[in-house]
């Protein structure tokens, strides 16, 4: 998390501030459940909340944790400051991890609600642009090289799709880590009723988590880290997809470039596809945490902590990181400059080389085999790409074709029309219209 | 994917006897369709089914294959051998990819199915051990050092819990490749009705892919391979909690040692957690193979095929290997020996010591505060540690405790049976009953 | 590790029979040492060689193994069958690690000796491909991005600089792993003579492991295949410029298409990088072994036997893998198709707006500002990319430019061999000649 | 990188202000240099000097690279504003590259030489406590299972050689790391003259990079980080080495616990090796950079900047984390705790049973067969595991034992001296001493 690749409302969650706020609450929220069964004195409920409330010192916990070296011991001594000798009412029967595991959660939870809210930006962008460019026909390109002719529009569709299931996946991710445990020392509830748990996960819209040890299992965050990591990689695709379209022999669309940027130091006619280079690297980034969160999940016996270094990291660097990405790519997209004439150029280079599969379906139609309509569609492409030839003017001097199909047949197959017969198709099974 | 590491059912899902089978089908049913539609012969398609079935020779596409370089070809051109020239009908407006992704699907989901099937084994282990120990008293152990008392079934159906959310996660990761895309060569259904697609999708259980590139696209089998990996890390979970409870100064379980069984070469008396210890690796060789799935993800334009060779060695190998490793760990569950007497001699070990928070907690009841009562009980504790001191008899001598716990309050609180007061109502969640 | 990326002599590394015969080797030299010291009857040592040496026998092994569960005591008593009474003398103070672990070692140097070969053929090839294009002018890219010229060669030999670094590497990954530990059950020598090890190192060509628990410290292997690791990372970097080389829109270089070849079962007309974008996604399955290894180091104590299973996999999939990888590579590199005219045709594609940098710096010199000069390139260069325009009659049009820099001296500055003048410097940094 | 894990001075090599001192210098030495070739004039030269040095100003730089989105670009402006116009002279022929690659060269051989100093450290830490504990005889266990006897200056002396082959490699990784490429735009030299770069490497300590593109090649620095996430999963093998010698059943050694120090929230009598756990999270971290750091070696032709995101976070994160890390375990080992009676008890748990394998060896030294031999020595062992027998007193017991080995004889076998005899020779090996 550097602040490069940052964005305010996604670093806030990170914050000394908020996560000392949610400890807050979380505290007062189990106090009050304490108090209602009886456990601890209303008024010490009350107290807690409103002499503490808003007043925990970031710089004061640091403080005392420099000496007892225990980060909950050293919030609880400075609550204890403000809220006076009612404090020792609180966190009782609680351990660490309840007020930690459960702050990870609500933390995680914020996260996502915001790199939901990235991703419906993203989904909207990439829907208004293939819409766009729904009809504008662009070659197909499989191995990177020509293949079949499909839309702008489809491109981007297929992104739509995919980034449609990241969706989802993310909100599967979030009902993962949205999970409350106040289960004390070892999980056991040995000095907490389970009803002060219910009570703070209902405060906090969490749901309980149904058993743990001192800490809430961590299979649950290698799979929300997991997630985001398949979230980068579908970034990195688009990404990828973006930075073949500008390079300069393709050049059929173009990330922005504003007015008053330079692209080399050194080569002023540069204009570089650096937001997406950037998301590619950005993507390495966040996948690399996936691993360390999935060796997290082998805590020993009822938790080690060897976990809170790794989430202390990632959970900011990787929500944080995810959260730049996402709106970055969505201003890619947003301001795409699309090349239609370059587009068409391509589409064109090859003189009709990618209706080869028509004409090899119409020679099998016409009563050759598979094998031999294979052969003599394929010895006259292969002379396109050793001499430029124009492939419709090969075919119609191949005596071997015509035998089968006539002239006036080839010219027929060679119809851009007959590819983009399904786009409409293909549109309504994405976007449900 | 080694034979030490493979069960013959999944393995055979990977043969290729088994793949040649898939791709025939897919050819079948899309032929069946084509003919439906009118686009070649029904007697076509009655002859592929007549002809072909069972007849494709996985040696004899080697051979063509070696020529040809392409291996849906090599199939196309054997599967010709067989049914004539009925064949030049098979394939009509498909593309490769059309079969080997539709096939990796249904590899995948079969493979997928023996999982869940191996996950309601383990399972099943898990529930019946849990209940077995649901009240046998043991400790509980954070960072490795003593903390509270739980009991050896809490702990089994952590591991209940835990193995059950995966398998959920996998489901939905068999949801998420269960896709099928009969749509050629870049996704257009230029060449081919989507109907096909529906057909055959149908035919074999799959859901239709909304839309396709020349492929289907690596984000579901990014997904899918990351669930592996989590799984496989919880697998490495209770695979190191036994490990730990195997361990000569702990002893409190043991992988069963049959007779016969020699557990070193050179030493004797050696009876090793092997099979846990072999668990834990494998857990790692699962884990591996995510980031590469991942970086699948990102292929170029309508596809490039970097996919394929990562695919050939990690779908079998994950599959595989975490099949294998599921049945192994399910074993030792199975036959895991308990030794309860080792158990409570652990549980005893520090005198008492395990009921220092309760002890902190009457403390405060009593009108300490938090750090007064931490520090009273802390002083105490640590000669428990430091000289092997009776807990209880140290408190008792202890003037500034008993000046607020009488003697008979301190005995009172150094009761077992507080600590589990609650695993029926932990049981309850976790099992549903 | 699959027969489709395997080459005989590297898969032959790895077979049981390579394995028992080095066990063997081992235990017979080990024994000639122990009857050197007067532990053995020299007779033992003799019978050993005499009725041991080729005759275990892998299935008989893994007979027994199944009864046994332990892998060299099952191939101890295999040789006592054929070695007879004799046989107890074997193995005396050994531990099975001291096999299994130098057994790795040999195999692992035997692997890393073909894969320095294999080196060695693809620095040939680039070298000889490199001195062959050393002086064709191409384009140089930066960002995807046409930037200034440089030549084929040149690109050549930055790969063969990148593999040459990698060789280096790779012999001192040998040296990590290439000792002999024979110490005994927890590496203290207690039952077998120090001399023992210095016997079988010497005799096996590995050096002494200074100091080893039960095993080999596996931050040797660690190393190793993260060393690995970069290799295979190296591999993609030259098989995605070739890709990139290979686009159509580019299609300045070409993986050899053979006659008989097919690229694609539905589109005649294709001619696929399918060879390195096959390794491509080798890199990636061999860069997913470098985690698994690095999580091998942290063995328990005096060893567990995690890292067994690991390695089991990895060391065979990793080394033959690379090994096919990097013949494949030099395949490629040897038979690469170039185009100098469709070199020469994007070189010029956008009318010398690569000799950017050279009119900016002239015009500095001319007494511009940086920033000044900066512009008016800028101003005139953003006109080649939004309309085509020849980029020396826009600045010969441009009054600010000529200001500064006569008609003449602007075109004497569009001169390709001001790009190459240090071509034959760099080579003789490279190559050293 | 995040304050709680980092040490000022590794944090200050990565500050702003470092980075642009650095990349003054670069353009400084560069203008020296192109001013003694008479590129420029030597009082430009020298004015950078005099008017730049100490001057550039990061937030100004930040405040103009929001408007030209280009951060050396930004550089150059600002430091335009203070050298006046001989600043035109600054930068000629070169590109961002040059200065950014060189700049993280100085950076990585700056942060080398602090975490070298860190091994150091370590290295001497380790070895005064090994030579401390030399000949305390102390269990030695594989699978977590007694073996036989180690000392516990040997397991130290195990960590040290281990460590010392890491600082062997960081010195080969550093080399990797300290070239200097300013070679312009994409590497050939067209704009600057080799002698430019050579001064610059000298100036800097660095080496010249034989060949380059627009970058330094990124396989260095994929090598690098590699190296350090093997360095990481050695600092996780030591410290799961002290986590596992604290855990209360065994606690042999433990974490020094500082007086005023709290180890739970909630349980006043916990001591836990947070620190070690901690260690143990951190070695993730560095592991998770790895595959990122390779995944940056295979740059579009001449270069893209995805390379750039990824090493702007793992650069700093890794050598700031490591450095935390080493230093940190340093401390552990400084202060370990090391609990002698507790080491013996420990090693006479199980009565004697560590002695099996010499009497293994001496049955068969006295004429049984190896297989014999260890069934006798096994079934007696076993016992020892199921009922806690002694084994001494089993094995006199034993009627097919005694017929080989008379009871003195027995009894001599079981001598703690006989394991510990090559201590010393271990221990020239290691110490070289």
């Amino acid at each position: 998390m550097i602040p490069r690749y940052s964005r305010p409302a996604m670093t806030a969650i990170w914050s000394p501030e908020n996560r000392f706020r949610i400890w807050f609450e979380i505290e007062a929220h189990a106090t009050d459940a304490l108090a209602e069964l009886g456990v601890v004195p209303k008024e010490a409920a009350k107290a807690v909340w409103e002499r503490g409330q808003g007043k925990v010192d970031p710089a004061r916990i640091d403080e005392i944790e420099r000496e007892v070296k225990h980060d909950v011991i050293a919030f609880l001594t400075n609550l204890a400051e403000h809220v006076g000798e009612e404090a020792r009412f609180v966190h009782q029967g609680m351990t660490s991890s309840d007020v930690l595991d459960t702050c990870l959660s609500v933390q995680l939870v914020e996260a996502t609600d915001i790199l939901l809210e990235d991703m419906d930006a993203l989904l909207a962008a990439l829907k208004r642009r293939a819409y766009e460019y729904k009809d504008v026909v662009c070659m197909g390109r499989s191995h990177g090289i020509h293949a079949e002719p499909v839309t702008f529009g489809l491109k981007l569709a297929t992104f739509y799709a995919e980034f449609k299931r990241n969706r989802d996946r993310l909100a599967a991710a979030r009902d993962e880590i949205a999970t409350c445990a106040i289960s004390g020392a070892v999980g056991t509830f040995a000095n907490i009723d389970p009803r002060v748990e219910a009570h703070v996960a209902r405060k906090l819209g969490l749901a309980v988590e149904p058993i743990s040890t001192q800490v809430i299992p961590r299979d649950r965050h290698a799979m929300y880290f997991a997630t985001l990591g398949v979230i980068a990689s579908s970034i990195e695709h688009l990404a990828i997809e973006v930075r073949h379209l500008q390079r300069t022999e393709v050049r059929e669309a173009e990330e922005y470039f504003s007015p008053g940027q330079k692209g080399s130091s050194a080569m002023p006619h540069k204009r570089n596809p650096v937001l997406t280079e950037n998301l590619t690297g950005l993507a390495r980034i966040v996948r690399g945490m996936v691993i360390p969160a999935m060796e997290n999940v082998a805590l020993w016996h009822e938790r080690d902590i060897s976990h809170s270094s790794v989430e202390r990291m990632i959970a900011p660097d990787a929500t944080v990181t995810l959260d730049f990405a996402l709106a970055r790519l969505t201003g890619v997209i947003d301001k795409l400059v699309v090349y239609p004439d370059a587009i068409e150029k391509n589409l064109n280079q090859l003189g009709g080389l990618v209706f080869s599969q028509r004409v090899l379906l119409a020679l099998t139609q016409a009563g050759a085999s598979r094998e031999d309509s294979y052969r003599l569609v394929q010895r006259n492409a292969m002379q396109v790409w050793e001499r430029g030839a124009n492939f419709l003017e090969l075919l119609k001097a191949d005596k071997d074709v015509t035998a089968k199909l006539s002239e006036a047949k080839l010219e027929e197959l060679f119809d851009m029309g007959y590819h983009t017969k399904h786009v409409d198709t293909i549109f309504a099974r994405v976007f449900g219209e």
